[in-house]
């Protein structure tokens, strides 16, 4: 049993601080508030090295130490992370920005970041011997969970909305997972899940309420920060449905901070949503901590379809703390974001990840963006996961047709 | 205007040897034949070490002194290459083999190994000035090239037939691309785009009618080499359509030999085809140097239906040479082998990368694969490219429902 060296701590609850074992299976602090990872950073700092990363593997294990698994048979991989951050140079232009770029999550296992959560959440629930894990899903999450739930041979039951992409069903039957579908919400799918996880005793791994999935996550903010050489950027955008990649991000530069690896400067956090579904945004401007349910939500970015997040005052705490905001765009914008960057830059973004251009338009005009701001937007998934959002007629020719 | 410091030193015909120049446009000798890049591999020999690969970028351009770009301002990239080599010990064991690994061609831009031949296909034709690239495509090169294309400026006149992965499609679309559809196959598609560039003087994107996709292609080779710290590996499947894959693999190997990064032995390369479309296989059983026009040819792995390739005397040739084989395996026996695989690794890959799997069972059945040899499947896609190939009916709950 070799060990990765993780200098995990155990967990601590988000809200009221109480602390629990990272070495057995706990799900919400009982305060019902999300629990988080906690590290020896003091170690951390003293110990590793930015130069041990040199000739790491190119995955997100590569910052192993500061993941929450401690043994390496348990790590589940198929070679998730180190996902690319393109420059664009033309869409940039446009907008007269300088430094504009993209962090191309779908260059990974499962087409999406949600690869990142499950990847680690897998490897921990594997490692506290968990049997099935399951999940309400807008697809991606459940896809990429099912996925390295085969790896790792744990059995998978996921709940889907309709409406949620229907790649994703394929993966999760692909990988042999149980998959059943509902006409409804993800909160809709949640309660159903929930009253499974108390029947049988099956390990929740809902957005938030295992503390995994967001170790995970905040390697997005590791590789930002290696990536740029440890000067990060100045503004982060993220299309916001759970927020578990804002939060993620957050906590990923701050235990940086604490061991020293950056400086004090921290991006400014962006939080984007659609109109049709933007409790964050309301939240934030109304200066309130937390978000309310957002009644009939609706829109084409159906993985930012949220109405009310678990962890919606971790996200609104981690814009306060940056000085960041947090913007909307219709279902209109993002469509035409995702032909500019897709026509200019080469880059088939997810409708979510559209967002984020949309966003930075409107940034840009309103001043928050400055023309020579060094912008990163994180793309959550590949555009070939969402073809029926690019629609139009094809022309046929006949055999002997001359172009 | 930078110099990548390539190695490349002109063109040469694959049959008669005839030299043509890299800095102009050129398609196929007039005898017909594919034209392959030269480079001066003794000087990259003295000049170029191994340890200058370590600190650079995980894409395929890292081994730019061994790509045909001179300009680094020619260089389009979104972030492709270095894709992970993925040990399948469960599915291996299945075989009793101990070594089986995967590279995963779906964790790249546009989710398939296309992108390499498009980036660097791409790169060379904006390098030579190209304003417009047309081809023929079983769906997932065009949508590369499209996409690639967009990056480029360049536009893309793309032919395919109705039959491709409809997703190629959407991704086509996207990026800006004239797409039209046949009724047809990939050379009846051909036999249009034919007309159109005598017509219109565009460029010849054709598999093999430029010489620089090869190039890209290459890159898996070099990588391959590598990753398995230049000792290669015993054996490396491939499935085997237009065949630029495996063309490419045993050119990169050639240059490393030459080069000395790699000793004597070279994998046994192997052509696997579906049994619905294999002339490969047929020319391979019958000891012949091409292949002969498979008619009526139908597969699910439709990227693999093409009944006749234009390099096929080149796969043969890199069979022969390296001691490799020509398999061919049923639509039934790769759903199979793609079930096992993404139940058993987590790895969902494309129909035509499940054939791999359904051939090394046969290999090993057969002793040309011990249970000891290093062996790697290159699954050239990813498997939410073909959504289709998965097809189940999955249950609904109501609201009220318990799991």
């Amino acid at each position: 049993m070799k060990l990765t060296n993780s200098y995990i701590k155990g967990l601590y609850c988000s809200k009221c601080g109480k602390k629990y074992s990272a070495r057995e299976v706990n799900h919400l602090c009982e305060c019902g508030a999300p629990l988080l990872v906690s590290y020896d950073l003091e170690r951390a700092a003293k110990e590793l090295k930015k130069e041990d990363l040199r000739d790491r593997p190119t995955s997100l294990w590569r910052y192993k130490e500061l993941l929450p698994v401690e043994y390496e048979e348990n790590i589940v991989s198929i070679g998730e992370g180190m996902t690319p951050v393109i420059p664009l140079p033309a869409a940039g232009a446009r907008l007269n920005l300088k430094n504009l770029y993209l962090k191309d999550e779908g260059i990974i296992p499962t087409g999406t970041f949600k690869a990142r959560g499950a990847a680690v959440g897998v490897s921990k629930a594997k490692e506290l011997g968990v049997d099935t894990i399951t999940m309400p899903t807008n697809g991606n999450a459940g896809a990429a969970w099912s996925i390295y739930g085969a790896r790792a041979g744990i059995r998978s039951v996921i709940v889907m909305p309709e409406d949620a992409a229907a790649i994703t069903r394929k993966e999760c039957l692909a990988a042999g997972a149980e998959l059943y579908l509902v006409k409804g919400l993800i909160s809709d799918c949640g309660k159903i899940v929930g009253r499974g996880v108390a029947r049988h005793g099956w390990y929740d791994a809902s957005t938030l309420k295992e503390p995994y999935r967001i170790e995970g996550k905040k390697t997005m903010g590791l590789e930002i920060a290696e990536q740029f050489n440890w000067e990060v950027p100045d503004v982060i955008l993220y299309p916001t449905g759970g927020g578990v990649g804002i939060i993620g991000i957050y906590k990923a530069l701050k235990e940086l901070q604490e061991m020293g690896w950056i400086g004090e400067k921290l991006p400014r956090l962006v939080a984007v949503q659609a109109e049709g579904c933007a409790p964050i945004v309301r939240a934030f401007q109304e200066s309130k901590k937390e978000s309310v349910f957002f009644e009939n939500s609706s829109t084409i970015a159906f993985g930012i379809n949220v109405p009310k997040a678990l962890g919606d005052f971790l996200v609104l705490d981690a814009i306060y703390r940056t000085n960041g905001t947090a913007v909307s765009v219709t279902d209109e914008e993002l469509a035409a974001a995702l032909s500019v960057v897709a026509k200019t830059e080469g880059i088939f973004t997810c409708p979510e990840g559209a967002t984020l251009y949309a966003a930075v338009e409107k940034l840009a005009a309103s001043g928050f963006i400055a023309g020579d701001d060094k912008v990163v937007m994180l793309n959550t998934g590949a555009g070939i996961k969402y073809p029926d959002v690019i629609q139009s007629e094809i022309p046929y020719l006949e055999l002997d047709a001359e172009l």
